[in-house]
């Protein structure tokens, strides 16, 4: 199945969503218009339809493998990477002072985006060096960063992230890793770390491992991690990669999806190095980055930057099973539709159940898509604008966004793949019709950088009780503002008004109930914060939607694109009446449902 | 991961919801009270606990294999086939004419659903062979029910149905395989039918294969199909299996899931056969089933037999995820519970938002579970209660079950399979964890023996719109009994009564409106049917639960077996409080959501 990039729809978004232009204004960010975002994404799309999207299925058919300590990609996918790197995708976003392109995310995400639904398994590569390289930009030394972030950025060499252990996953506080002080001011890291997504392969010359461990003697808990870097070869002094250090793979996972990314268990320091002479006895060097015990709050940088890009992968997902489903759905004859009209057989397209299933997955697509882009433009606010105000204003709003767009767009894709199945009927569940590899694929989105529940924990405990829902009922305030222009339009807009506003009160009341009920009633609280998160991240997406509507009515109401914009005025309208729905019944268990989460005892299950 | 069969749950669904006792004053199950029910069931559990559910991971990872035509199961199928059929379990539920025990389907049933627990793979050949022996019982001859139930019943032989071909899935007017009659009576079947579960297999000496297929001059359409007995090895005189007939497995599937059944491609008549010169020139030779002409009648009774079976394979899937999670959560040590009910790190059962999740899990198993029971004690008086009137309110009352145990209750299993993923975090993506394997064996069951479109299409045409909604009334009055119960009882009934009746009021008015639109305004009713599906299952098994309820209740005041019967109370409250809100948002989607969902041109697609 070829894959086609929606450049159109981003294109949409950046004028009438996240307001491109406006990020343009910002200083660095003069010649990020429009059409630098339209030339950008036109050659981000034929490179990834080209030469990775071809490369999706033999990546599930022939998954990395394992021999002797080294991981083997997939046929092809070496060579994909070196014209990644050599077309200059890596440094889209990152500064130009390390050879990037300096972007804004606005841009770049829907990049990111566009390599994902390509290739998710591919995309993992540059998604864990995009976040290793946030973490050394923010909290690496300057010659840390001369050492590192040029090549890193070039795609040269790739980045990792060694968070979790058999025993510390979801909770890093049990992180074992620990890491000696040397008298030449580095350390020797010793310890198990496992599911290290391209934690070892084949595709670059070095793998830069950014690590947590414990120092001796650091205090117990989150407290007393450290970040460290530790390249899998050493530097030459001219920065060229040298002897192998002592961090080795040991095996790599049999997964349900993504086959083709390598998820490595890496050993740090068994004193398997080849050279172990020069490396001066076991241990895998590492060198700190920032200061002792902040490592998870560096880490932090690289998991927000992560977060965000996993949600981007959720949209990603989506949107290839989603035109998977369609170009069935156009094909495949079977039955006369209810309506009558065609008279005999026709294509399932014509069939009201195929298109509801059709527009769900085309909605919360789309809807997930404006969102994400939306949050995008914030970040960029955030990160460069010149006043201290709005950059405050903006992160704030992103901080809220990420887990929405981490939690919702993910929980989303499980649904868009599970339909994409469903579509093709008998055929959805062979494997060589390819719908159903999207279906293994996506349920990774839920759980990696986080899963749904971490992501809900977040939402409700930092960003919604920790301000007393000051944030999130500004939020909705310009929910409001937008029921309110939708109530002075037409018939479709008018409709979107009812759904969004009673989305927006159930949204508020969910949040009152979240800021007083926290502390004082925390299963009830914590036990209703997934269903939250698919409350905020569904009225979100349906905001965004919805001030779609208004820029697409705009755009008839001028004469612009009619199919296009019309097609965005029903895809908001049916968003609204049977996804927005949604958060009713959501706002109802959140609200009426606290008892009986706990309720039934231990020995009972 | 061991699997342990419910068996108290389904007993008290025995007694409390499906009303075995009643059962058991039916002419001819007199035997077949509690005690029968429980005997039968822990035997049963033995069985499957220690035979069967080894074998489930085994299935997934040495599948059916195909070479020369031959199908070559999984290693210890063959073995556990042979004591499936020796411990007399396909007979369970037929005849004793036939020589089976004729158990009611309330204790059948529950046998059904132990066994697809144990090996959902495994469980499709007798699933099967039980449709093609519901079908020779009803439309065979005399002499065809001589010669093949005797063997199927005991389980040497096994059955098959032959619907589907490469252009007639879902649309069965379209089936094209030909027969031609032949002088001494029988005829020479032609053509290719794909998707036959068990089609070719190693576990039996025959296979009786049962084909829908077109006489030369039959009318167009689904009124001009017939169906036709053809076995795999044709009969000598005295019964048993002689010449082989010519009907070939060509290929089998290589499939997301239940990669231990056989899904094959069979050709009838390509002339294979291996002594064609005994089987007198190419053809398969097949036997009409009835008259000409009425075979997709016939094959509705399989197929009903069989929908209502793959609703039962969803509830198994879900409790063996259930208990597979369970068994996770409260092994895997993970952060601090936010109420501080542990001091330090607990097992995660202790953590709300997974408490969530299970109960999530338990309630929708179970509550499914209730629904299926009630539906299988409708299908005993149905059938055997001596009252005519009474076996035809029965019998409505069944068939409208049927699309909400096969629809709801697998559409229920892959939230449940994707939760079970879930609970697991990194380790569910693992397929050595093996809750990977139950989300991919899930699909299948909301897609085979009908779609859940299909059966959302039969629940608003021939179960809602042709009575104008009586039936559906009727059972919505049941409910509002029930409501008034719930409400003169105590706090947890009183919450389970506001929600189950706010539930039925969207179910009323959805009932109405498919009444009054599936004709009028056919895109919004059939658009609106798989919803509606859901909704109405959802309704169902909560009010089942509520049932459920207030017989724990009693059996509480009465001083019996307080953990299980508090956990019965809370279960139905969680189901009440996070479940049947979901109805709000279905009616609100079906009735306002008309328009939108063919409202997006082809094109724009």
């Amino acid at each position: 199945m070829s894959y086609k990039a929606p450049v159109k729809d981003m294109l949409f978004n950046m004028k009438h969503v996240a307001g491109l232009e406006q990020v343009a204004r910002i200083p660095g960010f003069e010649d990020a218009g429009l059409d630098t975002a339209q030339a950008v994404l036109e050659e981000c799309a034929r490179f990834n339809e080209s030469v990775l999207a071809p490369l999706n299925v033999a990546g599930d058919l022939n998954p990395s493998s394992f021999h002797d300590g080294a991981v083997r990609t997939t046929p092809g996918f070496k060579e994909a990477y070196a014209q990644y790197a050599e077309g200059g995708w890596q440094g889209l976003q990152h500064p130009a002072d390390f050879g990037g392109q300096g972007l804004p995310k606005t841009i770049g995400a829907a990049c990111g985006e566009i390599l994902n639904s390509a290739n998710l398994s591919f995309a993992l590569c540059p998604l864990l060096t995009d976040g290793a390289i946030e973490a050394l930009l923010t909290a690496g030394s300057d010659e840390q960063k001369r050492l590192y972030l040029d090549k890193m950025v070039a795609g040269q060499w790739t980045g990792t992230m060694n968070l979790t252990e058999p025993q510390a996953g979801s909770d890093l506080s049990l992180v074992r890793t620990r890491a000696e002080p040397q008298p030449d001011g580095s350390y020797k890291l010793f310890g198990t770390k496992i599911f290290i997504t391209y934690g070892e392969h084949d595709m670059a010359e070095n793998i830069v491992h950014l690590v947590l461990a414990r120092v001796a003697g650091a205090p117990e808990g989150v407290k007393g991690i450290s970040l460290f870097v530790c390249p899998k070869y050493l530097l030459n002094a001219d920065g060229t990669p040298g002897a192998r250090n002592d961090v080795h793979c040991v095996s790599i996972e049999h997964k349900m999806g993504i086959k083709a990314s390598p998820t490595a268990v890496l050993q740090f320091g068994d004193g398997m190095a080849a050279s172990i002479a020069d490396s001066a006895g076991p241990g895998a060097v590492g060198y700190l980055v920032g200061e002792e015990n902040r490592g998870l709050e560096y880490m932090f940088i690289m998991m927000n930057s992560a977060r965000y890009a996993v949600g981007v992968q959720g949209i990603a997902i989506s949107e290839r099973a989603y035109q998977h489903a369609v170009a069935y759905a156009k094909e495949r004859v079977q039955s006369r539709p209810v309506d009558g009209s065609v008279a005999g057989s026709a294509t399932i397209i014509h069939h009201a159940d195929v298109r509801r299933m059709l527009m769900t997955m085309r909605s919360l697509t789309q809807g997930c898509r404006a969102m994400a882009q939306a949050a995008a433009a914030a970040y960029d606010a955030a990160h460069h604008h010149p006043d201290a105000e709005v950059r405050a204003q903006n992160q704030a709003f992103y901080e809220f966004m990420v887990p929405l767009v981490k939690g919702y767009s993910t929980e989303a894709s499980l649904e868009v793949t599970n339909l994409g199945v469903q579509v093709h009927g008998g055929m959805g569940f062979i494997e060589e019709t390819g719908a159903a590899q999207h279906y293994r694929d996506a349920k990774i989105l839920t759980i990696y950088e986080g899963t749904t529940a971490i992501q809900a924990n977040d939402l409700v405990g930092r960003k919604t009780a920790r301000d007393g829902g000051a944030l999130a009922r500004a939020i909705a305030a310009q929910v409001s503002q937008t029921v309110e222009t939708l109530r002075s339009q037409g018939e479709a807009a008018q409709a979107v008004a009812t759904q969004l506003d009673l989305a927006r009160k159930a949204f508020v009341d969910v949040v009152a109930f979240m800021a007083a009920s926290s502390k004082t009633q925390p299963n009830a609280a914590y036990g209703g914060s997934v269903p939250y998160l698919m409350l905020a991240g569904n009225l979100v997406a349906g905001w965004q939607l919805a001030r779609s509507l208004l820029a697409a009515e705009a755009e008839l109401a001028a004469g612009n694109d009619a199919e296009f914009m019309q097609a965005k005025v029903i895809t908001a309208r049916f968003y609204a009446e049977h996804i927005l729905p949604r958060t009713q019944a959501l706002a109802s268990a959140i609200l009426g449902g606290g008892d009986s989460v706990m309720g039934v005892a231990e020995d009972a299950f």
